[in-house]
Formats: structure tokens, C-alpha cells, sequence
């Protein structure tokens, strides 16, 4: 089953999420209207509204509740990608942007602020505190994740694990998060939103691992863009992690990292990437992402058997085998 | 009575609010910590908290309730002025900042976002989500004033309508929130929280106001900072809407913010501060800031008569005759 065959069994709700999303973050202001406008048009997998809308069938289905945790969930996710726009001079001089207009930094940055803002006050239209709580939590996760990023670019000592509480901060607890508050918003049992919690925990991993090796291994035409860009920014992503544990390959692969770093990523990283193609580290990225993909799975059998269950186990296959 | 002679009256309590906004934002990822913790120090009027504290007074005082708005209070002001820091290239060859490693600028734009976070994090503790939706909301509409300040970047035909909207999104909303808040927080009565928020909301303005005429009458000694910074950035505040409304002035005043546009505020901009300064334009911005400020105290006197009434009182004198 695709993607859009499951979206297809709930497409008139996710267009009604598609519309409040708009409605949302329109704005008198055309500056406002136009960077926020220009994000939500280019599209995107809406994954986590879907995820809310599955999960609250495990509860009183409503979905003028669950929209107060949909639209947020994907603002905030969208928020996260304009502020990636705010990019440092580097990055504007390697040509890959468009030349900017004067204030255009300040522009991404005030729109992701503003999405920010309007995804919570449409959460504080629900009188659950809790919500409210976990939200704002998941937020600041997110940036520290961010922050942890910045951190450990181009740092070749790092670890799995410290590229794992990474991935966790920065992509898995929203996903997680959006399975959660869907089940909350629609007053399911605890013991249900814990569950789906921990679904869309590992999910989120399984995702992000998955997104991380297509950035290695993905053509220009699967992925949108030139392969290699997490390596070109010094976000070295577990399969260079394990490529580095390889005694034969550290060496050269290390060199090659520094050259690249030194040349601020403005050069072919075609030679690393060679490098951590032929390596054990894809296939052992691989194998930790289907292992994250079991979990999911396996904490859906906790879950009661109703066709969302079924549609949730599809979207985590999907996800494992996604080449774009 | 100064500023700080109010203060004293309640230093325990604004010590307690300064520690705690401290250990809010402390965080294990040193980056993070350091972007943070720079802004903290560097001190502050800590004028918001200050209002929530007095505002709080109206009802049943509790710290432990009000801290909990006093501290996302300051820091969602915090974050604004970590993205303010967030510049474009241009501001950064003018040569104002120091030179910035590669990832500054994305390092201020998550520590802003992660201090914003925060703020709402704290907020959330407390289980009133109306008070969720106002922080969220204020937030909400302080980016669409940021906006409509960069929209406005020397646009000569504005009116003062149009800078008036401005400032009331940009500062004197978060001002009124702080007020309101407080005596949210602390259970007052609901006339009461009304009167609060005028009261804030006319305080507020008046702040502004006599900011916005600071920067083009102050000496570089009162303002820290060398005057005219508003001009150059294009951000055409009050007296110089005033002085373009001079038949007299008009003509040449347009030349020189024409002349000063087009250097993108490289230049010295003393032959336009010299014409505002002997333009009515100054008086007549002091002349509104007043009535602000009597606006103000016109509504202290609808509140019980404490001693909290007569702090705010001072502080709105304060605000309003201040030189620094």
C-alpha cells in the first residue's frame, strides 16, 4: 500500500487540515503572508497530522479537536525548515540560494517565529494544559537538538549514541509527540497514548536514519538534491559514523573529511562519498532502522485492532523502504 | 523615587525571579548555554517581571504562581532581542559587531528559539490555559510588528497610525500581557485585570515612544550606543513621521533619508538628526508620549488603593522622563 492510498482513506480530513494549515497562518501582513505561504505551497509528506488523525481513532474521534493538535504539529515542523533557511554567509556565497534581498535573513527568521507562535495559540484553544505542556516541551527539544547539530559538526570522535540523542531530539520527538497528543486530544486511554508515543518514537528513528543514508546513497532525481549535502555541511550521519570505525577506511575518510572541512564544504565530496558507499556503515545503518521499524511494529500489537492500526503499520513500512 | 528605590521594596522577590531565570534557561549543551546565559547577565530593567510582580499584589500574592509569568515574560522579550541579533550581511560589513564565526547567526536564531521555548515550557506549569493563550498570542503579534517594522524600512508616505500599530505590536503588547497576567495569576478580579492591561498597555507606548525619541536626541553617553541607529536601519520612528509633515522640512529631509538609503545606512547621518532635532517633530512625539503616560495613571486610579498602585504609578513617571 502507498502512501497516498492510505491518505485516501482519510482524504477529506487531511484537506480540511490542508485548508486551517492556510487559514492559520494567513496574514494582513504581505511580507508575513507570503514567506509563510510559500513553505506550506511547496507541500510535504504532512505526515504528522496524519499521524494525529490516526491515532485519535483510538479515542472519540473528532477532528475539530484533533485539528488543534494537527495544525500545530505540522507548524512547528514547518517553522523548524524556515529557520534552516537562516543560513550563515558560507552557505550564501556556495550559490545554492538564490542572492537575497537586504533583510531577507530577518524575513525567514521573523516567519519562523511566527509560525511558532500561531501553532501554539492554536493549540491554547484547547482547555488541556497538558497539551499545552508537551507542545512547548517538544520545541525546545527540538532546538536543542538543533544546537547539538551545530555542535557536532564535523566532529569525527562522536559516537552512535550521541548521534542517536541527536536524531531523537531533533526529528524523533515530534513524531512521537504528534501520535501522543492525537490519542490525548481524542481522550483515549493512557495506557493507548503511551503506546502510540512509543510507536511514533521509534518511527521518528527509523525515519530520520532512513532520511540520513538517502543523503549518501539517494540520486539528485530520488531525493530532490545533490547527494552529499549533510557531509558538505559537516552533519556527519551514522553511516560515516560506522564508516569511521572501519581501521581501513578511518584513515583516508578522515583525511577526506578534513579537506572538506576545510574548504568549508565548498568542494566535491564525491570522493567520502565513494568512500562510505563501499563501506559496512550503509548496510549497518540500515539494519539499525529496520531494528527501530520491529519496535514500532511490535508496540502496534498492543494497540487495539481497528483499520487505523493497520493503516499506522503501513506508513511505518513505507517509511522503512522510502527512497525519497 | 528612581527606579531602583522601588525595586528595593521588593528585591527579595525580583532576586528570586533573576535566579530563576537563570536556571530556566541552563541547559547541558554549552552552546546553548553560553548564547543564553550572555544575554542574561548582561542585565536588563527587567521591567516585565517587575509588573507581573506588582500586578500580582491585586490579588493573592504568590510567588511560586507568579513566576511562572514573570519569567516567560522576560524571556520572550529575551528571545526578540536574540533575533534582533540575528543581522544581515550588510549590517555585518558596516563593521558594529564583532566578527562572527561561521555558524553565529544560526547559533542566535535557535538559542532564541529555544529561550522561547522555555518561556512557554514554564507557562505551562501552570494549569490556567487562558494564560497559555495570551503568552502565545502576544508572541504571535510581536512578530507581525517586527514584520511591519521591516516592511516599513523607509517608507516616507507612513503615517502615524501606521507607526502607532507598530509599536503596539512590537512593545507595548507584551508590557500589557505582563500587567494582566500578573493579576491573572495571582486570581484578581477581572475589572481588575482589564485596568492592568490599559494601564501596561498605555505605559507601554509612552516606553516606546520616548525610546524611539532617545535615539535621535540622546548623547551616545546616555544610550550606550552612538544616536541615529534608528534612521540609519530605515526604521522612521515618531518625530521624523512629525518632521516630514513640515512643508518646510519635507523636501530636504527626504533627500537625506533618500541619500541615506541608498548607502544602506553606511554614512553619517547627522544632517538628518540635526533637522529632526530642530523640527516640532520631537516635541510633538513628547507631547503623545505624554498622554500615554496620562492615560496610564488616569487608570491607576480605578484600581484599590496600595501600595502596588503607587509603584506602578512611579514606574509610569519613570518611563516617562527617563534619559537612558
Amino acid at each position: 500500500m502507498k502512501l497516498w492510498d492510505i491518505y485516501a482513506t482519510m482524504k477529506q480530513d487531511v484537506s480540511y487540515i490542508e485548508r486551517e494549515l492556510e487559514r492559520t497562518i494567513t496574514t494582513d501582513n504581505e511580507l508575513l503572508n507570503e514567506a509563510s505561504l510559500h513553505l506550506l505551497k511547496a507541500g510535504g509528506k504532512r505526515i504528522r497530522p496524519v499521524f494525529v488523525l490516526l491515532s485519535g481513532k483510538f479515542g472519540t474521534y473528532d477532528i475539530e479537536q484533533l485539528k488543534r493538535v494537527a495544525v500545530p504539529l505540522e507548524l512547528i515542523h514547518m517553522a523548524s525548515l524556515v529557520h534552516d533557511d537562516v543560513i550563515d554567509d558560507a552557505e550564501t556565497r556556495r550559490g545554492q540560494l538564490t542572492v537575497k534581498a537586504k533583510w531577507d535573513n530577518r524575513v525567514a527568521m521573523y516567519a519562523g517565529d511566527y509560525i511558532h507562535g500561531k501553532a501554539l495559540m492554536v493549540a491554547t484553544e484547547l482547555k488541556q494544559p497538558e497539551i499545552h505542556r508537551i507542545l512547548s516541551k517538544a520545541m525546545v527539544e527540538m532546538c536543542i537538538g538543533e544546537m547539538e547539530q551545530i555542535r557536532d559538526f564535523f566532529n569525527t570522535e562522536q559516537s552512535v549514541r550521541q548521534y542517536m540523542l541527536r536524531i531523537r531530539r531533533k526529528t524523533a520527538l515530534l513524531i512521537a509527540v504528534s501520535c501522543q497528543l492525537g490519542a490525548i486530544a481524542a481522550g483515549a486511554d493512557r495506557r493507548i497514548d503511551h503506546a502510540l508515543y512509543r510507536f511514533g518514537y521509534n518511527v521518528g528513528m527509523a525515519f530520520q536514519i532512513r532520511d540520513d543514508v538517502l543523503d549518501l546513497t539517494g540520486t539528485e532525481a530520488q531525493i530532490g538534491k545533490p547527494p552529499g549535502n549533510d557531509i558538505r555541511q559537516g552533519n556527519l550521519t551514522l553511516p560515516v559514523i560506522y564508516a569511521l570505525q572501519d581501521p581501513e577506511l578511518r584513515r583516508p575518510l578522515l583525511t577526506e573529511i578534513e579537506r572538506i572541512r576545510e574548504l568549508n564544504g565548498e568542494t566535491d565530496v564525491n570522493e567520502a562519498l565513494d568512500m562510505i558507499r563501499k563501506s559496512a556503515g550503509i548496510i549497518q545503518a540500515e539494519q539499525l532502522a529496520n531494528r527501530y521499524t520491529d519496535k514500532a511494529l511490535s508496540v502496534l500489537e498492543q494497540l487495539p485492532n481497528i483499520r487505523a492500526r493497520k493503516n499506522l503499520k503501513d506508513i511505518a513500512h513505507f517509511i522503512a523502504n522510502r527512497s525519497h
